[in-house]
């Protein structure tokens, strides 16, 4: 399968010479969003996760189908104030200012195996920061997983030594 | 399976004589998580939907994972501003004020079979944005399905014909 076929590139998205890769385009498509979820399955598979996470939004997407398909539990990560019983968060850095990310402190259980999962790997902040969250928990991140990776931003140095892969690379 | 078993009820959130259902607790148990997703898709499966849709956030781990199960695709329904390419966006009122939907221009395509997903029926208001946007291009709708049904807010008048499900009724 050609993802990169699938996705389209609109320039100038959110802001002035930012190229936004639009994946909603491979995620309508049935078997362009069938053959990601598996490429990305297959390859974790025999990890037997007993979870899979990731942030909203578009996190979600990839993360809750996942999850499904490997027999596995969903756990959302969540922007501050969302989650309605007691939460774990995590402050981060971005560009200008910060953000934060939360789980329900009852989300994981100890040693379970976590695959970690976003539409996008830019910088990698918010991945790490959800890696950091997840691992706070003491579960073992079996692998971190991308629909698109932007490799000029070298998100990749900041997952460590993560088994982590990306499907299609800009 | 006894999906009620997996909800947790959550008592004056977001606001004061809210009683929240907490979803979290189904969702990161992989087996309630598995045949909460198989029940829908095992109602609808005959009807072999094109496209699987709902809105974000919550709406996005229900309709992914049941688009992926039943093989069809997935269009994000989301909040303005959020997509990138030229959008179709649809207005409603809530109690106090209004909100708006969107979905990009090319999202569907005339005549497809669409099953419209979320993981809450309370007013409907949300649900009932969601399908006249979705109907805005001429497909079908094959149904709409919910995790839960607040049956007190009697959002279904609001759902009109359509062959709806939810799988868990307060």
């Amino acid at each position: 399968m050609d993802f990169k076929a699938h996705i389209r590139t609109i320039e100038d998205f959110p802001k002035p010479g930012i190229s936004f890769k639009d994946i909603t385009t491979l995620l309508q498509d049935k078997d362009a969003f069938h053959a990601a979820i598996e490429a990305i399955a297959q390859y974790y598979e025999y990890k037997q996760v007993d979870v899979v996470t990731g942030p909203e939004a578009r996190g979600y997407i990839f993360a809750s189908a996942l999850a499904f398909r490997l027999g596995a539990g969903f756990v959302p990560i969540r922007k501050p104030g969302k989650l309605p019983y007691k939460t774990r968060r995590i402050s981060y850095a971005l560009e200008y200012g910060e953000d934060a990310l939360e789980v329900h402190e009852d989300a994981f259980t100890a040693g379970q195996k976590v695959l970690v999962v976003d539409d996008l790997l830019a910088t990698g902040g918010t991945i790490r920061a959800s890696i950091d969250l997840v691992e706070s928990f003491d579960v073992h991140v079996e692998g971190v997983a991308f629909l698109i990776e932007l490799t000029s931003l070298e998100g990749r140095k900041r997952l460590g030594n993560y088994d982590a892969i990306s499907l299609v690379q800009y």
